[in-house]
């Protein structure tokens, strides 16, 4: 099957100088992939020349209008209609390309998603996951900031997405699903946590029960379920403690010319550190729980994170994840018995 | 002044191999202070025999009792009312010691401190707090876990005492206040978070606005509310990722003779970071908010940990951390104006 994805060219913090060299380095990497670079028409076939971009499996498609990366989502919704973002979903959503990827402002690029692909049927609202990585090798986290509030049944939800992302792109057979809390118990958390608990236990997921924040990067479980709030401050706690940690270790290496003459001695050992460690690997989360492939872009992406990320979309639309989320939720959301009451005094 | 710190000899993963030894390395760099050791007479004296501990400033309180890591609060607090733990809080109680400091089950130590000293008047809830590193120095984060839910009222409340810690221990005038959220923007986040950032306006505090989770190690404000739940899991993800920063490192540089050999030249920098990133240095959050100063130290400290825990404990005591939140509460919790309702909507 051609997968063709669609490029919102002008999102992010850079925008074009990002994208397109990132969308060419891509293309050469991947054989069947088609590319669709939305935005400034004039400005990106410039780049393109520029850049001496393989004239085939990549177009262009004009978009008058970009979404400003501190617009209000509303208003981007209500005024933006030929954004490069919306452009970029509305290809999705006629079929022309099976994944649209973005490094705009994330409130705008979900409301528009949302509005444009619309949910799966089962599920309420849409999670940002991530694939993060840990000591054993990557686990799906979510919800990573799409909604500040999710009851036990969108929890349910969430887990259930994450797990067939897990499957399809990792191709892990039958994922463990951790729920997030502030301890192992089953006593311990809030009413939400609690009651989520319950009706994860009762479903067809393999739930391993409550994990503990450390448990993210332990690598305890392959996916990790958490409200938009928790998730959030989750990831950019990690996101600026990577940072602080990066700093000090430069910090140290620089203070003066013995220390530099440490830092050569041991440049073969920390770039192999620096590349393991290389956040920019993991760029990409999935707006999951659309009716099509909407991958998000970190804003301040390079053009390898940025390679990432289309990387991510590509990997989704070959997976069919969507299509596996619809059939599990449809199998699961009907098989689940709600809990009686008894069982969750 | 003569500060005494009453010691849960018996408390945390090792115990009085741990305690004592940090005990006395705490009493011989401290100079005025006094230590209560509280536990198993026996076996302490024989710990402190073996050390050949100094005799003076140093004594021991039996106590026949040990709660364990794993035990139910309410069943510590009502079963063992000869705990090494609850004895050392009762010595905070009755004035005979004016801090106390523990490593076992932090549910336990809650509800024991709770239960025994009660908590300061204004302040429905006490928060465990801590001085967490950032990139400009040290900020105070709380609450970590002591309660899964905090109304806009407690997390003012939060805040008040997280200031007041931050100038006594750090020595800051007026330092700043940021409200844990997922966005900097007023209209971010869920209902509890707008309507605390109100509160926190109306306030005397030196409000900065709200912050998201890589502020926390930016250093963008000297104190970070947010309720328990987000709290613990922000502080066990970052462990967690710490803990897996440095498994990276060490596998890097020990891969082979020939990045150890690397890792030989660089050594005198990696130690340097080392220490300058070792979590041991931050260990003892406050249980603030209590009519009487109890710290909890991380259950797996080693002597370095512990005698960091016992150092905390102490400063809180020289400085009068309690009695200034006292009256700062007193203060400032009679000026507040409650929201009017067209303020929050």
């Amino acid at each position: 099957m051609t997968i063709t994805v669609a490029v919102d060219a002008m999102g992010g913090d850079v925008g074009l100088k990002v994208t397109v060299p990132a969308s060419i380095r891509f293309l050469q990497d991947t054989p069947h992939v088609h590319l669709i670079l939305v935005g400034d028409e004039v400005a990106i076939q410039e780049e393109l020349v520029r850049l001496r971009a393989p004239q085939e499996r990549i177009r262009v498609q004009a978009a008058s209008e970009v979404v400003g990366m501190d617009e209000a989502p509303q208003s981007a919704l209500k005024n933006k209609k030929d954004s490069s973002m919306r452009v970029a979903i509305n290809l999705v959503k006629e079929g022309q390309a099976q994944a649209a990827v973005s490094a705009g402002n994330t409130g705008a690029l979900m409301a528009t998603a949302r509005f444009v692909l619309k949910t799966i049927p089962g599920i309420d609202r849409p999670a940002i996951a991530k694939l993060m990585p840990n000591m054993k090798g990557l686990s799906c986290v979510l919800d990573l900031g799409a909604n500040v509030d999710s009851s036990p049944e969108q929890l349910l939800q969430f887990g259930i997405m994450g797990a067939e992302l897990v499957s399809c792109v990792l191709g892990k057979t039958n994922p463990t699903v951790g729920l997030l809390n502030i301890g192992s118990e089953d006593i311990k958390g809030n009413e939400t946590a609690k009651q989520a608990a319950e009706l994860f236990k009762e479903s067809e997921l393999n739930f391993h029960g409550n994990v503990e924040g450390n448990d993210i990067y332990k690598g305890t479980v392959d996916v990790i379920v958490t409200d938009g709030f928790t998730g959030n401050v989750a990831l950019k706690a990690s996101e600026g403690l990577a940072k602080m940690i990066a700093t000090f270790l430069r910090e140290e290496f620089t203070r003066s010319w013995w220390t530099r003459l440490c830092a050569l001695a041991a440049m073969p050992v920390l770039n192999r550190f620096r590349e393991r460690a290389d956040t920019r690997r993991y760029n990409g989360a999935s707006l999951l729980g659309l009716r099509g492939i909407v991958v998000k872009s970190h804003g301040g992406a390079d053009v390898t994170g940025f390679r990432f990320a289309l990387a991510q979309a590509y990997e989704e639309a070959s997976s069919n994840v969507i299509g596996n989320i619809a059939d599990r939720v449809a199998d699961q959301l009907q098989n689940l018995k709600r809990p009686e009451s008894s069982s969750t005094e």
